[in-house]
């Protein structure tokens, strides 16, 4: 049983931002993400608007009596109105800012015919104010981790189910199937992202779709799954080597593996995002894979699959105690394969536990058979 | 097997679009759908550029392959270049554009913050021109419709193969679970959008998530499930009625199925979609349930579950052949139920072919079962 979510604290927590950077406490909320972690809201349309000590939240018909059972249950104070069409959507926030002189909004989510509408029919001066909600949202509360552990969990018990049957002449396709399928079993509300099953050279793509391939002896398979949970996303990725392969996808694998238990080590509050992404990169680049890395080490997960922080050389701010990230290098060889190992790491206030438990070590599958 | 997906000739229509309204053929393009139907990418990150008779499309790592791959297959004629960080991003674009004087761009894809870094970097002026690609994306061709019609044959089956489930003791989660099972086995790559099985009350929120509420006599079970094939959605609602039901319950599905039928019989191309919607409104609004008909009547259905057209009182535009929009009135009482049947339509030369077919008459169950 998941503990209760509140959002208790969250909005008094984004005014006393707002306050410092705008000398306001009014601002209009987009994101549909930064809506949930606000008052608990789950659908997919509205816009909540921030004004003073009052929270309004403007959505259509079909989510009115939703919107107020998810307030009331996660606690956030929070007045629902109805608006009917966008124009009336458009009307409704013009009239709860009516008195207002200035109002923040976030840049990255609010789009140019948004804008220019609400320029036009908006009395307060707009503000960019980048990404305050996602800031918060860094760092996750006892009940947020609790979900993503429970996602977490899901996928360990259905890739532990799923396990068996990688083996030669089973498709990319029916091992997805088979993990979702699994996943939900185990409590998911179902599958955080586009489930990644790459076998052989497809495994040279880093997001490759799941296709009718078979898996034939000597293949690497990588899989690239998570679960959700009341919301909350997992991640993790894990690389099966079936029977005897070339010594060079052993290497591939191996180096993976060393560079990403190096990177997950690191993990501690205080040390750069762009430290661990260096260390992992620095010892594939040492054992002649630095070409191949794709991609950046890693990401925040949360309501969102990717969200702050980042995990990548560009990224210098420090960990933090609360945040969840992922450490995910990968080496991808055009036309050969790739391999890629990820887990979902939870910053603690002395360093670090691992959510994902999926094994790591017993890869080589010793007889492939037929199913 | 289905029909190979070419883009041939719809770079050239936006061209032609953009020569008539910027007089230009350069253009910048943000949205993934958009993407998609130009060059054939399916992945989540990169932006396009047309430039003159030239497209250059900018991605990064994850994505390089892949994009090729992906334009070879779907006859794209585009460079593919990478870039490993935003602002290498956001470089290249600025290189490809460096001698162009104007540039046209979709405000509702284009955030704010997106906005401001073109306006920085890019030589071009920045013109907006709205929804171009989405208005060239209503008309599908065979092919796409022959993936919209395998998705709706996956639902079809799958919902054949639940409903003996539906009874008394069967919760909304397991119900989704199996749907979303069978929709795979039966060719689907996942479902369409998040399944809704709201059983009870719970069907007075037309959004409704599943729960772990269980099915119980007299209670009316709202299904509403589609299934994606090759990035093509499929959409349909029913509505079951279990054992023996208020006769305000019977009433409610009685007159929105009726509803249903009329605006379905409507559809042909010059009809107005506001035409469709006010058809089924006056009839809900005739036998006393209008107030409580909380949503538009419909929406187009393609590379995005919700597109063009929308079939609402204020979209006064007429249905074009080779459109496919939903027809899905709905009734819902606060505290008590809720009531919707939904239909995949596809507008011919000469009226509609109804896509979705799971039966709609035999909607009470005569004796619910313990499973």
């Amino acid at each position: 049983m998941l503990p209760k979510l509140k959002v208790t604290g969250r909005a008094e927590a984004l005014r006393v931002r707002l306050r410092d950077i705008i000398a306001s406490e009014t601002m209009l909320v987009s994101s549909l993400e930064d809506i949930r972690w606000l008052i608990g809201f789950t659908g997919s349309a509205g816009t909540l608007v921030l004004r003073g000590q009052d929270m309004v939240f403007v959505t259509d018909g079909r989510y009115i009596d939703q919107a107020r059972a998810q307030a009331l249950l996660s606690g956030a104070e929070v007045e629902v109105r109805e608006a009917r069409s966008s124009s009336a959507h458009l009307d409704e926030i013009a009239e709860i800012l009516k008195t207002q002189e200035i109002c923040g909004f976030d840049p990255a989510e609010v789009s140019v015919k948004n804008y220019e509408d609400y320029r036009g029919a908006l009395a307060p001066k707009l503000i960019p104010v980048g990404g305050l909600v996602k800031q918060l949202r860094r760092i996750k509360t006892e009940s947020e981790i609790a979900r993503i552990q429970a996602a977490a969990q899901a996928t360990d018990q259905a890739l532990a189910q799923v396990e068996p049957l990688l083996s030669e002449g089973v498709s990319e396709r029916e091992i997805r199937d088979e993990l979702e399928y699994r996943m939900r079993k185990h409590g998911a509300d179902g599958p955080s992202y586009e489930t990644i099953v790459a076998t052989g050279q497809n495994g040279a793509r880093p997001h490759h779709r799941p296709t009718d391939e078979r898996i034939v002896e000597g293949d690497a398979v990588v899989i690239d799954v998570g679960a959700l949970v009341d919301g909350y996303h997992s991640d993790m990725t894990r690389t099966y080597l079936i029977g005897d392969v070339d010594p060079m996808l052993a290497d591939m694998h191996r180096v993976v593996s060393e560079a990403q238990i190096i990177g997950v080590s690191l993990i501690a509050p205080g040390v750069l995002c762009s430290d661990v992404d260096l260390a992992c990169r620095q010892y594939i680049t040492d054992h002649g894979y630095g070409p191949e890395f794709l991609h950046g080490t890693g990401h925040g997960v949360g309501l969102q699959i990717h969200e702050l922080p980042w995990v990548r050389k560009d990224f210098c701010e420090p960990l933090q105690a609360g945040e969840v990230v992922t450490v995910e290098p990968g080496v991808y060889r055009r036309g050969f394969g790739g391999v890629r190992i990820e887990d979902l790491i939870l910053v603690t206030q002395t360093g670090y536990r691992i959510l994902t438990q999926s094994q790591k070590d017993k890869l080589c599958l010793p007889s492939p058979r037929m199913i």
